[in-house]
């Protein structure tokens, strides 16, 4: 037992590198030495977990998946108000960009502006948590609507799309300008104008 | 004279083989072997031209630029309605992504995401184009309003820069889903309720 611990953590800390290495130098220039070397992992060790780099670049999106997938569920929680709740969410996004100094960014866009033309394995998995994503956003919006929050004119599953189009165009923009005055901007215009009782 | 126009036409030569070949797999995954191979152009030639791989990368980037603001002017034209200049530039995007089967997608949303972390000399030429686009989008929104076309009630540099993380989004995920709906939903609803007469 104590030995299977011992492996799953090696495993999860090998991902949770490759993760911060990866979130600000993309996949094909993220070196498979590097990421052991920051761990203390031996170099040995590598492909007792990993089939390939690209099956560690894979487990790496499963494993930001799993955990972002978690924290996502907190948009549907029924005791409180959707609408607030999605502008916490932006809210706390620009909080975590600003205290990373605008660096990395989210790991799906990223990824997927990288890999999307090069890898179909990488392209396919992307898409899947893109629309993963998208439908706990869309559930949150459906939830506002009915709530009245939230005109229900339109699509909520196209406002969800609408949203993460933005969104992560705005950290991208963020990135870039190295502020989060794309992220402030987008969001203003969003909850006053769009997501709102009459749009 | 022939000699300088040689000069030249292989030096747009090979900046136009490097952006094709930069948009589909990045600048540090795109090779100068690759490039040479491309137009034929001997392998010794390359240094006379560019100072380096980060120079040619930076020339890129110039070119690009030049070509894609002149092509932006068109929003500027004073006989239309800048609205539907707008519109019409978002439907000729669209095209041109669906026509290279939603590869490639902007080289400046390209190179931001995989180099705003990574380099300084990159990431302040990406920041000074994303600006002068900006500009460029405002002027025209600018004029929309002037016309009654899109209400004034908002700044139009924060509706372009609205824009412009909506639609470099949607463009990401376009390429991502390897279809235009993206772009479709965001310019649908963009049109429909954020630039609009009484918004």
């Amino acid at each position: 037992m104590a030995k299977t611990t011992t492996k799953e953590s090696t495993k999860v800390q090998l991902l949770e590198a490759g993760t911060e290495i990866m979130l600000e130098k993309g996949y094909n220039n993220t070196g498979i030495m590097e990421v052991l070397q920051s761990t203390g992992v031996p170099k040995g060790s590598f492909y007792y977990y990993f089939d390939s780099k690209e099956d560690f670049g894979m487990q790496i999106i499963n494993h930001y998946d799993a955990t972002y997938s978690e924290k996502l569920k907190v948009l549907l929680d029924e005791t409180k108000s959707p609408l607030s709740l999605l502008r916490s969410y932006c809210e706390e996004s620009m909080r975590n960009l600003e205290q990373n100094a605008c660096r990395k960014g989210c790991l799906i866009g990223n990824l997927s502006q990288e890999m999307a033309d090069q890898s179909e394995v990488f392209r396919n998995r992307l898409q899947e948590v893109m629309l993963s994503q998208r439908s706990i956003f869309a559930s949150c919006i459906a939830n506002a609507q009915a709530k009245g929050e939230i005109s229900n004119t339109m699509n909520a599953s196209d406002l969800a799309e609408f949203f993460q189009c933005g969104w992560s165009g705005a950290v991208m923009r963020a990135k870039t300008m190295k502020c989060v005055e794309p992220m402030k901007v987008f969001s203003q215009i969003l909850f006053d104008h769009v997501l709102k009782c009459s749009a």
